[in-house]
């Protein structure tokens, strides 16, 4: 895969990655993926992410059900930024909104608004803990 | 400024801002800023982003004419991510391209094409150096 070549990974060998649904253009989060995790993500066709906090492997959606098909991937011009064009099933935030970009601010920064129905409560999309 | 206590700034002080333009969906780039260049585009009601390979602000279009005016600022549910909404004059890359995220891998990555126009020779935006 000769793409990967032309990428520019961080310190910790990570690359940020905008997930963007095909068909609405809505931004929905910002994940980061590693040479491997974005290797696995082309072969399966679906977005396979870099947890930070978990240290670990994570297919998105495995738990809630909300995988994300992709449709498209690009890079940026300088090779440190990836685009990736999905298509979403239900939530893609984990508090159970489209997009992780919910709240957009309001007057200068001193107010803030959620911007989108919340879609699913987050103890029905994972189960209660 | 209420909302900026709300965002988790990294290690160097920094946050990654997706820029979008607003009128099509398209993703123009991924930039960083710090605290206050969050505030300076508040204010001044266009992108100030925060140049890591100079380590100084940047003013997006001042030397090129291709600003970008900001019609919304949101956030994500972690806090360390912004998406900004804009209304780009002429290129948002510096390579000429409407948006730096001008090439998607093709064959699972085994090739790239180039998915738009180029609008201008990067000589042309800038004057010959």
């Amino acid at each position: 895969m000769t793409f990967l070549d032309k990428l520019k990974f961080n310190a910790d060998g990570l690359i940020p990655a905008i997930i963007q649904e095909q068909s609405t253009g809505r931004v929905l989060m910002m994940a980061w993926m590693n040479r491997e995790s974005i290797q696995r993500s082309v072969d399966e066709g679906r977005t396979v992410l870099w947890s930070r906090s978990r240290q670990k492997y994570w297919v998105k959606g495995e738990t809630s059900g909300h995988v994300q098909v992709i449709k498209d991937l690009a890079f940026d011009c300088d090779g440190d930024t990836l685009l990736i064009q999905v298509e979403q099933t239900g939530a893609a935030c984990h508090e159970g909104y489209k997009s992780c970009f919910f709240r957009s601010i309001r007057e200068k920064g001193n107010s803030v608004s959620v911007t989108e129905p919340q879609l699913a409560k987050p103890d029905e999309m994972y189960g209660k803990k």
